[in-house]
């Protein structure tokens, strides 16, 4: 709790707190062990901040009402969708003993649109609940998925401007109209609608100031309702993969894949990984290799790229659309990259195959007949291991909108055990990651630079480089940095967070932003800008007098 | 001025507050003479508030400066970019002795990269000014650009969220990156960057809350520097256009638009009007032809249609991209659209071919062998009539964003003489137009029931109906509504007010709301959702304190 003291509600105990949360949602939606505490507590990055508890509202009414509980107590409360925003703080409040509210049990789907594209959910549907949804009510829409946990939550991760691979991959582009639960109780819907205005979920600007943007990466307010997006089934899906075995091909490559989006020839937030990240997603960490060290020198990733088949650089994409267009598309990225590396294009028919042909293999005893025609086979489908073949099945489910946890694997690598079957929870099972994503015009000169001033930091601090260039709109690339590290290894830890200091400040200085902050770099924000940060506070002010929301996530009161 | 009297200040005389705005610009950058407020207090609507002064500074220095002159003066200031939005209250405040502060003074274009695709502007730029740059410095970028008049601000539409034809027609959705200057005089730059940061005109949201929106259709903040995204020149530019016949196709017309643009085949804003939207463009309003009444019978359209061989609704759009895939659309729309009508495709040459036939026939002597010659060959190119076939070049021009008045000549069908041959200004040259523009769900049913209640009201009210539906996004429409009234007839002025505010309150009530407000409708302006009314008091009276800029235009101080 924050300004302690200076009320008369001061001397109220922590117990009197946990009996008002429990008068609002029942003493089973609040949890206040040492253990929970903890456990919500957790992420990837190694910052631990204790809260008060953990409350889980299932209704509108009830998020105003813990809003003032925490008021009169003078805590704060930060809001989380479903919490698992792994790498970036998950679950984690600024401070120790904040109340920590979690919206996973308001988890209605309002309403489908078909016709018009869209749904209207709560911010505790999940990836998951929302895919199944489509598919079990035979709706011909697609969602757009992260490739983090199924169990996200779809609203959550749009509000914090999260990314996926389709067409409607920039998640909070695709947010129109949202129900806000303002600091003070208040709830105000976006655009400038009146109640029952019929363009409330197509018409993101509304009429008047459009303001859905204050409630995205902010603690301005509390989403309790909003209308997303959704592509109608194209006729016709096809993958693309594309590899690039040399560093001087990466800045042309970048500004091809621009002009191809210009063009609009590319729709999809392409992702391209370096060696290391695709690693990530083979196997745990070779410790075998290391010779002392603590990352691997060029040789044993030589050898590693070597032994998987795998390039420098590896880019997945998707095309949607008429059948007619998605050729013309085809031809015309051939036409651009192929002169830059290796490029292979996969319709329906063809991922289907791998998947069938890799369950058969997979299933495959050693030594049996089947084992052998599968090897004999194998070489006429691809060249690559079945543990690379994989990804292709997997990959294409999530450019289709599908969720899985075959991305999210890669957390695991440094862990002493493998990640477990189903139910990935990075956090809780102890992962060591922190993300830092500057965001790049896209341009070849720019990705080079920025390759140049990250690469040789990694070195300096012992880490592998892991990088990878997401195409986030025609004109800008994310370069998602990974940190990966041993939780159980303080000297590790100790120097990810040099590294991870040393990128933040070393990309910030050259002119690039991180597209998204982590609760560890809260405190930089807007450091360079005081005058936006003195703007922010004004707002702050007025719209949380009481500074009840989530103090200092982004905006500060003062400034 | 406001609060006259209550301040130390209050017994300044105009004459000071003259001098004090000329000391900042210079004197004969001050007009006030009582012809010069009259001037630029006209519209097309019978809106008149007289101004105290017309002040045009040309820097961010000025600008902050005569901020600061007004707020010592208790005076609003209102700042229009070029001042042209006619029909919505042009340069006019909502009340008497306003400073109205035009910004066309501040006209550089700051950058244009070719490659990212996007120019920096300040809101002086014309749309004219920057599509002439871009061709006489050969830049391979294409602008959107309104159907108004080339003269009118790119920026200034852009925050004021107007709309043009090509793929790039939502402008406020291609703004990335804006200069603000705050009530107060500091200045800010949206997307939670620094000075420096090579993002800031490529990708919108930034880092922190987005909030480029709030100086959208607000009173937040004067916008004095912009990013705007252009389009690369297509490899092939197709125009379409489409015919219907029967007010029973428009549903399923309207249907269908909305699925080839989700599917991506249609990707431009189409515009559709009807009869009499038409032919505003075509001549002078019959009213040889009115038989007694105020508006032309069912027979007295028809005929005029058989006159002029257009149709019920006429639908025209532009196709961008690779040959292949405008090829592919091509095939896709007549497809889908074919059955409801008439449909022609129009490539650059047969384009080019009609404009120089148009020449060669204008030209002609009436009874010249060139008459003659082009009387017999122009069924080959076209049954229309020579003012139909020229809105072809004149509006493929628009489609390729070059700004030209075709359209805007429509604004004089009721003035006692044809409109100018260039500089068209509707509103000094005494015009009467208003506009209404609902927007709806991209649903044939939605257009059915918007049709139904407004047609019948312009009818009650004695006005020929003037509609043109207008593609916004995938799910939206735009329903323009316009009020063509003859300004020195008071009657018909009267009528038109009362016309606007029947279909301003059956819109309204049936759950459509306008995508922008004009001078005379702010004062409804979240009459019904009174706790967003308070959400941007509470803004505006941190952001402006003093109250100084353009009090009540869509955000009020006091809800």
């Amino acid at each position: 709790m924050n300004e302690k003291g200076d009320d008369c509600n001061a001397s109220a105990s922590e117990a009197d707190l946990l009996s008002a949360l429990a008068a609002v949602v029942g003493k089973q939606f609040v949890l206040n062990s040492d253990e929970m505490r903890a456990k919500h507590s957790a992420d990837t990055i190694p910052y631990r901040k204790i809260c008060a508890a953990v409350v889980y509202p299932s209704t509108v009414s009830e998020v105003r009402k813990i809003l003032q509980v925490a008021a009169d107590f003078h805590a704060q409360v930060w809001p989380f969708s479903r919490g698992n925003n792994w790498g970036y703080g998950a679950k984690s409040a600024l401070e120790d003993d904040a109340i920590i509210m979690i919206l996973e049990r308001m988890n209605r789907i309002i309403e489908v649109n078909e016709e018009l594209a869209y749904a209207v959910i709560e911010p505790g549907v999940s990836q998951q609940q929302l895919s199944d949804y489509l598919r079990e009510n035979n709706i011909k829409l697609w969602m757009d998925c992260t490739d983090s946990t199924p169990n996200g939550s779809v609203l959550g991760n749009a509000v914090e401007r999260g990314y996926g691979y389709t067409s409607y991959g920039d998640h909070f582009d695709c947010i129109c109209g949202l129900e806000v639960v303002l600091p003070d109780g208040s709830v105000v819907k976006t655009g400038g609608e009146h109640a029952e205005a019929k363009t409330w979920n197509t018409f993101k600007w509304g009429s008047g100031p459009y303001f859905e943007g204050l409630f995205s990466q902010s603690n301005l307010g509390i989403v309790v309702k909003g209308g997303i997006w959704l592509m109608p089934e194209p006729e016709c899906f096809n993958v693309f993969s594309f590899e690039i075995d040399s560093d001087a091909n990466l800045a042309p490559v970048i500004d091809s894949l621009r002009d191809l989006s210009l063009e609009g020839a590319i729709q999809c937030h392409t992702h391209m990984v370096n060696d290391f990240q695709m690693m990530t997603l083979l196997r745990q960490y070779p410790y075998e290799l290391l010779d002392g060290a603590s990352y691997l020198s060029e040789q044993a990733r030589s050898n590693l790229r070597a032994q998987y088949q795998i390039p420098l650089w590896s880019l997945i994409g998707g095309l949607y659309g008429s059948k007619e267009v998605v050729q013309a598309n085809r031809a015309r990225i051939k036409k651009v990259l192929l002169r830059y590396g290796s490029l292979e294009f996969f319709d329906e028919k063809k991922i289907d195959f791998a998947k069938k042909f890799i369950q058969f293999a997979q299933s495959a005893k050693k030594g049996s007949i089947a084992a052998i025609v599968s090897n004999l086979f194998k070489p006429l489908i691809s060249v690559k291991p079945l543990e690379v073949m994989r990804l292709l099945p997997e990959i294409s489910g999530i450019l289709k909108g599908i969720p899985n946890e075959s991305i999210l694997t890669s957390a695991y690598i440094k862990s002493k055990n493998p990640p477990p079957s189903s139910n990935l929870n990075p956090a809780e099972d102890g992962c060591g990651i922190m993300w830092l994503a500057p965001a790049l015009p896209a341009s070849g000169v720019e990705a080079q630079k920025l390759l140049e001033i990250t690469k040789p930091l990694y070195k300096k601090h012992g880490f592998d480089f892991s990088a990878c260039f997401t195409l986030m709109n025609s004109r800008t690339f994310f370069f998602l940095l990974g940190i990966f590290f041993d939780q159980e290894n303080i000297d590790e830890k100790t120097r990810a967070f040099a590294l991870f200091n040393d990128l933040a400040d070393t990309t910030k200085a050259a002119g690039y932003k991180p597209y998204r902050l982590g609760i560890n770099s809260m405190d930089k924000f807007l450091e360079e800008v005081p005058e936006l940060g003195t703007f922010f506070a004004r707002i702050k002010s007025v719209v949380d007098p009481t500074n009840v929301l989530a103090p200092g996530k982004y905006v500060n009161r003062n400034s």
